[in-house]
């Protein structure tokens, strides 16, 4: 384990320096188009790196089109390889997302989408919530002329505040909560304000893939921590925190994407103390809380926190109102200021509008029960699914709640040639590798039962066994 | 002018260089709590540099209250120095939001509000709008539960797109257009895709100081650039791009901010041409143009932009709906590729609710007419400003649109002394300090009319004006 952690968090800061020289002498023109570019062979001893450390940097460069390789003979660069479009970016994102296409995926228009993680807007009482939106613009007439603050609506955070006091036994004030555009944005807020460059910070493997995407680009050293039905281990949990003192462990406990895992009470309870100890920031991930199949999951690690060392972070946009956006931070005084300071310069605030119509629609009665007949509904896509699973000899566990299965497909079959012939049948899902930070789990993928309606998702999951059964993406077709 | 640029590049750098320093030892408890510091001597001896770097270092650790100064002593660790929320910030923000305080000002609940350069929200039809939006959620029912996509509704793009081409003779197609919340969304979009760490920035002085402070954040070298009431000087503008290379240049040539100046059409068109020719993107901010008193104000740049360099970026909220928080970049695509790669990870994208009102709003005849009342009211509010300052020997030029007046007072006048003698008596203004990336300008104020009515802008000038002759802030008070 840790030797991979080593050789990951280095190998990445190494690369990346050998991209950026390389680049600043093509830009200074010392090579010029269609020169040829030293060896890799003969970098490689100039920076006493392993050979492959040098070749990721040809190959970022290749992929930012800034050289071309031409067999055998090695790599040259590009006619047009010092426009700056071509080299505007920050190397670490655009690789890291060029390598995870998951926004690609994303916008393929398919039949049977198992591949989002988002919920069927069927499932939405639409038509009632378009009425009902119309008396909030009664109760607040003037509310789209009415300025926000970068913080959120003092009425919104007050009533949040009670709820997480009575639901989740939080003890906290209405400034202690940050009312953003969704989880992205305060993901990305958290990282821009408290993760410096080279700063370790822990992921879960497998983890939610933007996760991955949004701290690399802040230029953190990743720290995988492997998560399992029963939780993580603990005691390797507490290794990493020794040996990396990371700023930061991101972690989503609660019907975790892509797993469906839930970390058990008794382990929040001990990360709590371990973050405290090891001076390292919990930021709690929880858009899922509300969708249980069976027993209500276990408290927010938030609720377990006097020290202030967890971040908490819960969307509502996954199954009340994807059109409003709206995301919740809850953390201490001395952590929100840098928050809202970040915030203060990505935009000047989340808009009233969907602040105040989600306040009125989230406390309404109708919601609640809402609430109950979309578990049902959910718990029924689920099943479908895991009965048509049931005949193969894929491997996963049952989730208790959540949207997504992580299936292990059988080894002997290839999963990126899998997800073009699914593509090409109209089927989509996420290849395990996208989910993890060291890109393996190559047998693993996400099916996500949210968004399709029964038959659609019965028809799916039916059609992306027979493609397996069929021997698609097996390796034994090559 | 060059000295000060280099100064300004370099000095920022360093002081940054020798700020990190500091901070790793004593994190690293090699200083420990109560422990004495190096002398600014001895250390500007250590690291070869000016004592002004190394003491830039020391305040900068002071704010950020790591380290305290015991007067003629020299600096000590503080005791809770160490502690990780003191340090998980990035200091080049948060030294500048700290000395730039606008944020605070426009925190103080004032009754004469002259800082907010914001539309006075009783100037908008707000019955009518509230009114109007319901009809926005008969039209689309499922609105509230739809997904929204990373580069914005596609209806509104094509409006948006013919609007361009009609008013503006813009050459675009939908795809060249990005939505984003509000205008600050889309400046810290494309400082984050398109700037990395020690690129030269260009920005005029004075300018807006969320750009400064967002470039800054980047980590950007600044270069200023003088505007004046006729434009730029270009030649000092083109010496500054062959000296410094600039990857882009953030300009608001139209009704400026603070200035109100209005850069002429000829200067636009050799300015794409300059930019062109020494590779410099040009980010064209025009949140102002439909607010002229007389005619109306040439093209954007962005029209005389052929070759791709101009990314022309629209804001609305100032006047059509602040609660809804729109804005607009219209760039070419091989740039929009980065912005959409940099939005993806920064919000999933912009609501569609937001996107859905704003469309229907925007486009409406009843919002035509409302515009024309608008420049009436403004014009109005702004010459009752420049009548109780005609009495004074102040001197400012005489905008032709936008919210803002650009003053100077006589040198005899502190103007941070006269700001907090003015927050006592219920009066804000903006110092011209902060509007400037060399924190010059100690006798210039931005003062918005924008955003009082006309009795309470009246007497708040009044005010002003008295306690300026009364000697507040006057120097010889001292």
């Amino acid at each position: 384990m840790k030797k991979t952690v080593l050789s990951s968090g280095y190998a990445g800061k190494l690369f990346e320096q050998i991209y950026d020289y390389l680049l600043d002498r093509i830009r200074r023109g010392e090579w010029k188009p269609h020169e040829k570019l030293p060896s890799i062979r003969s970098l490689a001893m100039e920076f006493n790196v392993n050979r492959l450390t040098v070749f990721k940097a040809y190959q970022l460069l290749k992929e930012n089109r800034i050289v071309e390789a031409k067999d055998k003979s090695g790599y040259y660069v590009r006619p047009d390889g010092s426009l700056p479009v071509d080299s505007l970016h920050d190397p670490i994102i655009s690789a890291y997302v060029h390598e995870s296409h998951l926004s690609e995926i994303h916008q393929v228009q398919a039949e049977y989408v198992l591949s989002k993680s988002l919920l069927d807007p069927n499932l939405l009482p639409n038509l009632y919530f378009s009425e009902y939106v119309k008396q909030v613009f009664d109760l607040y007439p003037k509310m789209l002329g009415t300025y926000f603050t970068a913080q959120g609506d003092h009425e919104l955070r007050d009533a949040l505040c009670r709820y997480f006091t009575d639901y989740h036994r939080f003890h906290l004030a209405a400034d202690e909560l940050l009312i953003t555009c969704g989880s992205q944005e305060a993901m990305d807020l958290v990282a821009r304000a408290l993760v410096k460059p080279r700063d370790a910070v822990m992921l879960e493997r497998p983890t939610y893939s933007t996760a991955i995407d949004i701290f690399r680009r802040q230029g953190a050293a990743i720290v995988p921590v492997e998560i399992h039905p029963y939780g993580y281990d603990l005691e390797q949990v507490e290794k990493l925190m020794q040996a990396y003192k990371p700023r930061l462990f991101y972690l989503n406990p609660t019907f975790q994407s892509p797993t469906g895992y839930v970390v058990p009470a008794e382990q929040r309870k001990r990360l709590v103390e371990l973050a405290e100890r090891y001076q390292c920031l919990l930021l709690e991930d929880d858009p899922y809380r509300d969708i249980y199949f069976g027993e209500e999951p276990p408290l927010p690690l938030f609720a377990y926190d006097t020290a202030g060392w967890v971040i908490y972070l819960r969307s509502f946009s996954k199954y009340i109102a994807p059109g409003l956006g709206i995301a919740i931070v809850a953390c201490r005084p001395s952590i929100m200021n840098y928050l809202i300071k970040a915030k203060l310069l990505s935009d000047s605030g989340t808009p009233l509008v969907n602040q105040k119509i989600f306040l009125h629609y989230f406390f309404s009665e109708r919601l609640q029960q809402h609430m109950e007949k979309l578990r049902i509904a959910l718990a029924v896509r689920k099943d479908i699914v895991e009965q048509e699973l049931s005949a193969t000899d894929w491997q996963w566990n049952s989730p208790a709640g959540g949207f997504n299965l992580w299936v292990k497909l059988p080894e002997t079959v290839e999963i990126e040639r899998l997800l073009s012939t699914c593509i090409k049948q109209s089927i989509t899902f996420v290849p395990g590798a996208i989910c993890d930070p060291l890109k393996e789990y190559k047998s693993w993928i996400r099916l996500s039962y949210s968004y399709l309606n029964e038959q659609l998702l019965r028809e799916g999951i039916l059609r992306l066994v027979e493609l397996v059964d069929g021997g698609s993406g097996s390796s034994k077709k090559q």
